[in-house]
């Protein structure tokens, strides 16, 4: 931590911040500019609220000059972090798909998705059966019957299975149907669902919230890691700004900055961070062309007819294009789909 | 729901349009203007996602003309709402004061802060016993000894108790403890925790989250009010922008709004949304001239020694200084406190 | 300068790292900690780019010291700014009222309002001659011809005047009109006008950008600062958010924080933060109760004919309804209206 | 304009909302549903401001039906805004590089860096002459002396000439020595210069402020349009979140957002919008597999010495390495570059 002193500071306000430094624990060492003093505090304290020294008498400003996550750092972990499930390894030279409705709706939507969507080259099938909806009066999902449906027509066109848990109640149940699990967006904080499922053995997908910094998303999946699992891959679906055109705004510049900082994949979700249908492939591309370590889309077989997120769903037609688009772009960078 | 029309929709666009709203359960009304036509679609469905008819061809623009939040909204329920504990009445003419510590630290602490606020004019005690931290490394509360620590301060000094919930498996542990649960802004959108706690029956402050819409807040509220818990108020604490010289930024505009569109009162927590404590006394001024049904503040007998959020809480003295003023101002606008 | 380095910084790095800094003007202080290497960089370059120093291998983190601004800063000036014309003073004890429509429109018009106005008590005349406006299609301002008669009402009525500049080419103009220059939000970073101001003897209204930082805003007070004009004051007129029910997001926290940070003066504008008539009221309350050194509001005798911003105008009766309210506001915190 | 009344509105206040409907000039439709009554009024009037009616009692909302841009719009022509000059051609099939430095420095810098980007495969030179800091003590630009040199290195090695205009007294100056006059994101609003440049005969690329929705950006458009000069392109650089690790928010969606809305070609500036020289690279990709017709980047020789933005300037292999990277994109989508 670096503290920088204000020019006419007092003795005995100097020896006041130094005195709360030592009792906080820190070294403390002194350095005297022409125009500035600064106080440079040694001693890591991951989680120190710098706030306690910036309200002090005489203190200018304070910097941390930590990082505030560890285990997620690139500088724990040089090489990255490979998530390996049955023969899909996400982190390494491929990009992977995932794909699906948004809701599991009954068996033969969720089994013709999954045909359409293995056939064109996706590796894992998404659906929720749980659905964190903004209005209670929107479909809720179909819950364990949905889980079912979910696995049956994954094991059918051989694809892997990711799906939401929305509550630390439903990771027992839903661990027996899914090879991923989902933290949504709206959950990205709930430290308690964090922690929970940082003490299962099965690889998670967090989404990044709608106003959380990449740290902050970075600082979540610490929670995860600091609980014993290992398998965390990062998503990025758009944040909220004032721009109104599109549903969220795509912050495709988080895929670089995560892979410096970090040692975790990061997959890409054009369909939430848009929100229409027609910019899904476009920017499918642009996440692929930025570094994305995978890509996840909506797909439905009728999307008029979709109890959720229709407009954003691509047709089949749509999904197979996209398919070969996106293997082209992947290659121009050296990596496979 | 009203339907723009693009200038050169054909007749087989119009009616596949028109189609679709009537298979969705719409009554269609077309009025035709110099340069636009348009389609009204009459029938109330509160959840139905517009993208559905945006993405038809021949389609300019879709806007919902209904709010989407019914039981929050004031044109269901003229008069404010009131909630009545004890004899402490959040939504009417008093403006009621929440203040104390940011987490129960030992029984000395949360005794000694609650003699101090009670004996200023605070009617609620505020502190937290499970903590959603940023950090995994923080301190994470005392959980049910501070639960049991806080009751027995705020009855010795003749206090209701407020305190927050963050997980569905808490609730009924905290209901024994508590008179008011807090939803914090991390889980505005745990949907499960929000219809978990409309099955209870003790009031409810639901905290804005860091990139909530006004709307957003209200469609938060509406899930609790639809499982039946209509005593439920909301909460202004900052909102997450660009700007870094405050930890975010208070949107005091959120009050007099939240009176236009909805019943149900509104708390201002300056001590949140500045994060730092010389910021917080004149905030609150603003807040109660804005029309704050209440303030909640962090107050700290020794917060240089705070476990968590020290620099934000107010010292005893600086307590005192602002009920006095926050009194006056509540005067000039005809209320009490 | 504070320069993180690299847990595993190699010496060659390391010399190089120091080489620049040197190379740039600096003199270097290094400090050794358990986990981490900080180098001082010691030596005031006001603008100094620090991503110079970011890019370098090895470095981590870097962290500028001193603000970007220097005349502009209370560690500059510790005594406010009071800006004096004629017998006005702001900066002082006295809250200012400016009020007047937002365009000049007629002769009828002005002198209407502007007795309205200053019989209320307001002391500045406010009305645009030249706008800047949104569609090139809208009402453009009366040009010299505005300003002749905004002169003449303001004289007519005892007021002083404000009027906004929109180019270089007409500060010489509008300097023979108006007592006092406003630039608009959306030239805050008009770098040209800045300077060209900075040259003028009149004072300044400076308003803050709609995605500027608190930080942005000085800076730019600094351009007109470091051109030698000190009477300058700043305008918090509302930032853009996510936010959709109001026009724009009241930063109040923005009051305290300019006034902690700099010794100018600080108007609050509450008409085109909320954009909404009702706002205005309880908006310019909570900005006297946070500290704001004046009010700026838009009044006009008829807006439903007003050629601009009528929506967010006040009528005449409530324009006095707020003197009276925000009046006894300011007695509260020990000023005068 | 769609209007929606009150549930309770009396009829006085609804004859009241239709007389002023109609003495603002517009017909009035009445459709009266179950739950809603809606009032739709025909007539365009570009520049209505909405918020006349939004404020009368019984309204409950207000939408505008109709774009507020129209010569902007895709609706008003359908094909794309080809710009060319000399044998380039803007908005067509070929994805057109610009490259330079950030600023003109002298005769030596200019020339080296010319031919490095011609020889890569740019067809024009970017650099500023006139440069917009936010310091009053950064390097303001050589002025006419770096516009000789920018035009003279240009011809040298067959490259066109792109640069920054910063006020209406520039405009004459630089347009004997550019091919493309550049509008700043910090201008976007400026409203005389757009004015101004609407009655030049040279190509304009305006770029998006930090603030601005795309809507924004296509009204400032239009202002130019509106004034004579068709020759007109947008640039995507970036918009102000809350997101600090980078500079700004690179919002590639922006770009097939505007195709879709708008017939006038985007370019994408990767070296603004993330601020670091590493995440250049990698947006640059993006951008093109987003769609983008041209990619703008600064390229330095020694961008440790660089007068401005030297951090976030490619060095020559950079440059080349990008030119070939993104060559194979734009293939990849049946572009060229």
């Amino acid at each position: 931590m670096v503290v920088v002193l204000e020019k006419n500071i007092s003795d005995k306000q100097l020896e006041n911040v130094i005195k709360h430094l030592e009792d906080f624990g820190f070294a403390v060492h002194k350095s005297t500019g022409v125009e500035t003093t600064v106080l440079g505090a040694i001693g890591v304290q991951l989680d120190f609220d710098i706030r306690n020294i910036k309200i002090l008498d005489g203190v200018a400003e304070v910097y941390k000059i930590t990082e505030p996550f560890k285990l997620a750092s690139r500088s724990f972990q040089k090489e990255n972090t490979e998530i390996k499930i049955a023969g899909v390894v996400i982190g390494s030279v491929d990009v992977v798909m995932m794909a699906g409705p948004c809701s599991v709706e009954n068996e033969k939507q969720i089994f013709s998705i999954a045909e359409i969507v293995s056939k064109a080259g996706a590796k894992i099938l998404r659906g929720g059966a749980f659905k964190p909806r903004t209005s209670p009066y929107s479909f809720q999902g179909m819950g364990e019957t949905g889980l079912k449906l979910l696995r049956k027509a994954a094991d059918t066109f051989n694809l892997l299975v990711i799906t939401e848990v929305m509550e630390t109640n439903q990771i027992s149940l839903i661990e027996q149907y899914t090879d991923i699990f989902q933290i949504g967006a709206r959950n990205m904080q709930n430290f308690s669902l964090l922690r929970d499922l940082g003490k299962t053995t099965k690889p998670i997908m967090l989404k990044r919230g709608l106003a959380a910094k990449v740290e902050d998303l970075l600082m979540s999946a610490e929670y995860i890691l600091s609980n014993g699992n290992k398998q965390v891959m990062l998503c990025e679906r758009g944040i909220r700004t004032f721009e109104t055109y599109t549903r969220n705004t795509f912050d495709l510049s988080a895929i670089p900055v995560v892979h410096k900082r970090s040692h975790l994949p990061v997959i890409a979700d054009p369909s939430h961070a848009t929100g229409l249908r027609d910019k899904v492939l476009p920017m499918a591309r642009a996440a692929v062309a930025a570094g994305a370590d995978g890509i996840m889309v909506e797909v439905h077989n009728e999307p008029e007819k979709a109890l959720s997120d229709g407009p954003q769903s691509l047709l089949p037609d749509q999904f197979a294009e996209l398919m070969k688009q996106v293997k082209l772009i992947a290659e121009v960078i050296g990596r496979k789909m």
